[in-house]
């Protein structure tokens, strides 16, 4: 089988898999439906054609495991998720899983056993579209699930801990599937971008370096509402003038560092009509960057931006923080190695950050993570319009072929 | 009676009218409900009891007639309106009929007739809470209602043509409620100021000299909707900063000219989901100016703007022209009259111009047309906190009878 073909069929699988939904009419796959149970059987068959054991674990990912020349050696893992968000596309994860059965088949094909087992891992959940949480199958396997994560429930009224029995799964033994870090060589998850930059660049494929962390914040800008006609410009204290500026500004500090974004995605003006003086705006701020210094350094300054313009403009502008995350560095060896695979496939080994999170997250205080980015067209995901070419789909598996490659050399 | 009396039984008559709702706990009163006609009845007795002669003519506007010491005398016309906006204030409107009444009152208990007649007009619609198109009643009386307006709906599906005949009118007959401007001599619309200026110079009224123009318009902001984490700052369409930049230039327009106003009270942002660059914005401007000329011509600099911001940041903005209105002019003539008027009663004759519309507008081509402003709390209107102090409205009835006076020397 070519390379190309390989591709082909992977993505005949990504198609294939875009049938198993919770809703008529598009992809929509929440953890423990029947849709995601389907799913997970059409890839077990897959792996086993692959020549791997194939076992769930006690949340419900899918393990496919490809022994090594010995029994107790260590594993590298490739994977993904195949749950979705609502209305998805059919790469988001599954890219992932399905390029870790493609290495393992090829290896399968040629009957070759190596110093270490493959392991190729189908998260059950990383969206966290039913209980609104994510990482929940990654997070089990690095054992960092804990007893209220359990008790989350959708929006149903249904526990995590209940869907997990339902989706035959075990939740009072969760902890089985935690893993000793002991047992990895480290992980590697292929992705697409979901971000223009290897487009751009005009690359099939790109080295994560970091996964952003970021703060969110809810801003709430209270001023005075009042009659549109007889209220003098002098007088007013207009909540969305005030929100204008803050939206400004929080766009300034996103463009003030090439690495940084920063977002006001909900923005909602109260009350409303067109002949009154908003009285209240309330909006939310996303701020990301790939190291958290810069980022809690511009978050201090828009915390101060907000308090300066409000002061300004008698408006009371206030900051409420939203959890926020820290970012993923990714572990520097296993990404120099995954940049060297990148070279040697012939492609210039481009280092970008992720701008969304992934389940490597999730694993990278466990053990070893790398990921590798797979150009989508325009950068969109999250929507039935994701799109990847063959030849792009090819050069990812290339790769993995050659890191695979690479570990066996150094064994 | 003292100035002081007569204050307080007018607003004790706002109380009571304050009663009449078509909604239990607040006060509303569309056209033609049976909420309006009660206030209408209990005006009508007031009329009559200040020695007037009552009718309502084919629209269903009352007027009440104090002859003077002709039978063909010509009429100096007082008045206001008795229909509301929605959970409204008690003076709205209604202080300038009651004025009016407490003006004949007076010459009524002095058993003084004047060389002219002296009518108080109560409108039935001035606000268009029903069919959303205002001055109903005085554009009856200016004759400018046309077969259009009749034609008019509620949200019911009732045409203007049907209420007025459910309310004892006749839509056929609408043109006789239409007045020949030989008639009068003038009209005089005493209200509250809706604003704070008078508040703010501690004068008890004031004199309105235009009643400002307005140009509306709908904004729509077109950029391109995107991940906040995976899209750089550099590649973004946000209409949200682009709308932002435009409400901050809308604000600095009305800002450079101190009898401009410039407001967006609707602001409305998609898809308006925090992790997502927002991709359409919404707005609406609504701008003021006593002025047609300089409000025509920020217009004009607005239109420019937002296609200089939509070209400079990529993104489509368009302008949706909503239709506007042309200022009018208070009578020079009357208007110095009731200055010199206000001065006689002790008080600064300030000169301001009203930044709503009302019945003067759709009189002001019929006949000279003069506003009294009267100080109201906070600047505060359409509000139930309405509220006007017992000295500022006995210095307008005072100021009346002073123009009344004026009036009658120059006869």
């Amino acid at each position: 089988m070519t390379d190309t073909e390989r591709a082909i069929r992977l993505m005949a699988r990504c198609d294939a898999l875009a049938v198993f939904s919770d809703e008529p009419g598009r992809i929509t796959r929440a953890y423990g439906t029947p849709a995601l149970r389907e799913a997970q059987e059409a890839v077990a068959g897959w792996m086993r054609e692959a020549g791997m054991d194939v076992r769930r674990d006690a949340v419900g990912n899918l393990i496919g495991r490809y022994e090594g020349e010995q029994p107790e050696a260590p594993a590298f893992l490739i994977g993904g998720h195949l749950d979705s968000v609502r209305d998805a596309g059919r790469y988001d994860g599954i890219l992932g899983v399905l390029a870790g059965v493609a290495v393992v088949e090829r290896l399968h094909a040629a009957e070759r056993r190596l110093p270490f087992v493959v392991e190729v891992v189908a998260f059950a959940d990383e969206e966290g579209l039913r209980f609104h949480s994510t990482y929940l199958g990654s997070r089990a396997l690095a054992g960092t699930l804990d007893e209220e994560t359990l008790s989350l429930t959708d929006d149903n009224g249904v526990t995590f801990g209940e869907a997990i029995q339902n989706f035959g799964g075990d939740p009072a033994a969760i902890e089985s599937a935690r893993r000793d870090p002991a047992e990895f060589l480290g992980f590697v998850e292929p992705h697409i971008e979901q971000g223009p930059n290897l487009e751009e660049r005009d690359l099939p494929v790109g080295v994560v370096d970091a996964i952003v962390g970021g703060s969110r914040a809810e801003i709430t800008v209270e001023g005075e509402a009042g009659h549109a006609g007889t209220v003098s410009m002098a007088r007013r204290r207009d909540a969305l003038c005030a929100a204008a500026e803050l939206v400004l500004a929080i766009e300034g500090v996103g463009r003030s560092d090439p690495a940084m974004v920063a977002t006001v995605g909900q923005f909602e003006v109260a009350p409303g009509a067109s002949n009154v003086i908003p009285g209240e705006v309330r909006l939310t701020l996303d701020l990301r960057h790939p190291a958290d210094e810069p980022r809690l350094r511009a978050e201090n300054q828009l915390r101060e931006l907000v308090a300066e313009i409000g002061a300004r403009r008698g408006v009371l502008a206030t900051w409420h923080e939203v959890q926020g995350y820290v970012s993923t560095r990714c572990d520097p060896g296993l990404t120099d190695r995954l940049a060297a695979a990148v070279s040697t496939c012939g492609v210039e080994p481009h280092r970008l950050p992720s701008g969304a999170g992934h389940d490597a997250v999730a694993l990278a205080d466990l053990l070893p993570v790398a990921m590798l980015f797979v150009r989508c067209a325009g950068g969109i995901s999250h929507n039935p319009a994701e799109s990847v070419d063959v030849a792009d789909v090819a050069v990812a598996c290339n790769v993995l072929d050659a890191l695979v490659g690479d570990l066996v050399q150094s064994c």
